[in-house]
């Protein structure tokens, strides 16, 4: 039986709601697994014990007199320090100067504190959530990054200090450091989830997701997560699904593999994904090599014309003030966004779309698509992030992509696979996830 | 009793559907018309005598057979020549290099088309719907402009030659030529009509619209016209709501008077609106004088940015191969556009969508804002199409918006009244203008 802080969120919540756990007591085995690992990690920018003790003593009484807020009634969980909790500063892991702290919830936080989450606080994120490093480390092994530029919730959740944590992705922000840490990250359709309150980097390619270590909880933050939001331009009029029924009795799937990219993989991760394909052919799914459309190049190009564009846009008045003081790499992002002419932007915006309906027209093929999360396990060092080309595309194009844990490495790093779905198909990818995972049946935990 | 070229499209199907006129006699009674005024007017670019009459033949037998295939069986309608037909070209009112001809009707057009409408051609814009005149003539005085870019789907309208056009609106290209010829002009909330296959000026302002010369024509056709469709980026999942039902038994409206803008006009249309409050007043309407929120003014600013930028994207590449040759007006609107830099069209962006909810809070409140449509009848002289700025805040900020005749002015020519709703509240705004409409009993014809 796994200790308290190591289970999941669906399963605690299940607990809770029959009984046999309170909410404060597993508030406390998480916070006494922070005060054992935190200082080897470094996930958290902000940790609110007082105010998530209360929230959870509030949860006891409630669950006690058999009242539940919702499906996270007593589950803690924690947020990338780019969403907004109301009265609590946002600092994007950036200098004072960019701190604020806003009177309101960001829609997604809404949602989750609404379904009865216990929110234990803030972590870490690189600064304003691109490339320049965080100070976090790689729950596998200290001396690696953790990725970026979800550095805390990655760690933390694989750390095994919060099941549940809110990260976002506008390159390869949740795939990334989920692969690098062993655990499972989650990124819906671009707008399936309210980006409202959530500190942009570039509105056409935020996405908002989940990190958790299993397919099942994903997919019941999902399910709270999901539906269009007043005022978010981004987001979908489209109401939640089912997402949790969904995964529940998943068939076999239909799996598209990605060859070329596979190709472009270390031999080692090449090798081991051939592993991982046999695997799953042998527990049922039926794999078939899969050929990309001739525009999937295009997704990188023209979406990273529209990401300089739009963080330019996204910091203009932050960065007019404190330009000088910015951190090396978003400087040079921003600057490069000024130099973007509108008709550039636009032809890119459009090459964009159309690129995305071909990859989108692949994708529907199939129940999920297969790609390397990573092309290797989590460089050495702490001063990048790490390589996101196997995640940008599927972020440009905005569909529902997956990260899943399949091993650990000879070196002690885990490995992972990319799943990808059509646009909005999340119950199809979920359900083809949850199933994968089962085949995979990867459980390990980091050495701490 | 009218002649049958007079009927509009309701009465004509509700008389077709009865057996008391038949789609061939109703399209012949449309030609003879066109014979007898089109060389005065110009508002074709390409009439179909031959198919139209083909399809009117069709439309005879199933009438007699009892089959309908839908609202506007054996109802004669026209596009502006931006819009597609399978088959024919689209010209865009532009040089030779510019025209092309599509394989599949324009979806507004096969929308149209599958209710059982019988298309005849279609009618004059200006080059790339943009202020570069065409050589259409005001049917109420030759020697004045009938407005633009829609000169033809207005003049044709007018001159009753056909009962129904399709038109677009960017700037005031639907309510501006509406109220200089005396019809009804209407343009739905943006997104609500799709634009696939209609000739792009500025994507994210273009709007699809009805001219017409009754309101019901108008809630009739977009009943069969709004909703989604596959593909348009703009366009909104949100089906059709009843509007036909919606106008059927419209209480006396709240009218807010936007009593600034008024002022803007020139004293004789400032006075006249001034006796068509009274006129509704008189009849039951309440009106209050409403005050435009502060953001107004930036919807002209950020919206001509918008313009200028998507109008260089659309026609980057004929403009790289054509530039020289392109008419003075639309050059001059590209080469400014090539000049935007894209964090200010970003910025100009998120300033029109401000602006938009800020002005849209307003329209909630009432059942109709109103407004002047034009601040003077057609100007004297072919070589401009008139002053666009009372509606283009309206076209930036996406709202539903009407143009209905009021009267004919001293000088024998039209003058109008414009009806704003609130964003994708097309049954309140279209019931206000049916009630306005039999308050102020317009039923004035051009003298042809």
């Amino acid at each position: 039986m796994p200790a308290m802080h190591e289970i999941g969120a669906a399963e605690a919540a299940r607990r809770i709601r029959s009984g046999a756990l309170s909410p404060s007591n597993l508030l406390a085995a998480c916070l006494r697994r922070i005060d054992a690992v935190e200082s080897a990690v470094g996930a958290w920018a902000r940790l609110d014990r007082d105010a998530a003790a209360r929230v959870a003593v509030q949860r006891d009484i409630e669950a006690r007199e058999g009242r539940f807020m919702g499906p996270l009634h007593g589950v803690p969980i924690a947020l990338k320090d780019i969403f907004d909790a109301a009265g609590v500063p946002t600092a994007g892991g950036a200098p004072a100067w960019a701190v604020r702290t806003p009177t309101t919830d960001a829609d997604s936080v809404a949602r989750l504190r609404g379904a009865g989450a216990v929110p234990m606080g803030k972590l870490a994120t690189t600064p304003f959530a691109y490339f320049d490093p965080s100070a976090t480390r790689n729950p596998w092994n200290p001396e690696h990054t953790p990725g970026g530029s979800s550095s805390g919730p990655a760690a933390a959740v694989a750390a095994r200090m919060v099941p549940l944590a809110l990260g976002s992705q506008t390159i390869g922000s949740i795939l990334r450091p989920a692969a690098y840490c062993g655990v499972v990250g989650f990124k819906p359709t671009h707008g399936r989830i309210s980006a409202n309150g959530v500190m942009r980097l570039a509105e056409s390619l935020d996405h908002v997701g989940i990190f958790a270590r299993t397919v099942e909880d994903c997919a019941l933050a999902l399910s709270l997560l999901a539906g269009r939001a007043e005022g978010d331009r981004g987001a979908r009029a489209a109401g939640a699904e089912d997402y949790v029924a969904a995964i529940a009795d998943a068939a076999a799937p239909r799996i598209g593999v990605l060859a070329s990219l596979m190709a472009q993989a270390t031999p080692g991760m090449g090798k081991h994904l051939e592993a991982v394909i046999q695997t799953l052919e042998s527990a049922g799914a039926r794999l078939v090599e899969v050929t990309l459309p001739p525009s999937f190049p295009v997704l990188a190009e023209a979406g990273t014309t529209v990401l300089r564009a739009e963080a330019a846009a996204a910091h203009a008045g932050l960065y007019a003030r404190h330009g000088g003081e910015y951190p090396p790499r978003i400087k040079e992002l921003i600057e490069a966004g000024h130099r973007v002419a509108a008709t550039e932007y636009l032809a890119a915006q459009a090459a964009r779309h159309a690129a995305r309906a071909d990859l989108d027209a692949v994708a529907g093929r199939y129940d999920a698509l297969l790609a390397p999360t990573i092309g290797a396990p989590a460089p050495r060092g702490l001063t990048a992030t790490g390589d996101p080309s196997f995640c940008a595309p599927f972020s440009f194009a905005g569909l529902p992509t997956l990260a899943l844990p399949t091993t650990v490495d000879g070196s002690g790093l885990p490995l992972s696979a990319q799943l990808i779905g059509r646009a909005w198909g999340e119950c199809r990818v979920l359900a083809a996830a949850a199933w994968c995972e089962r085949a995979i049946a990867f459980d390990a935990a980091p050495p701490l």
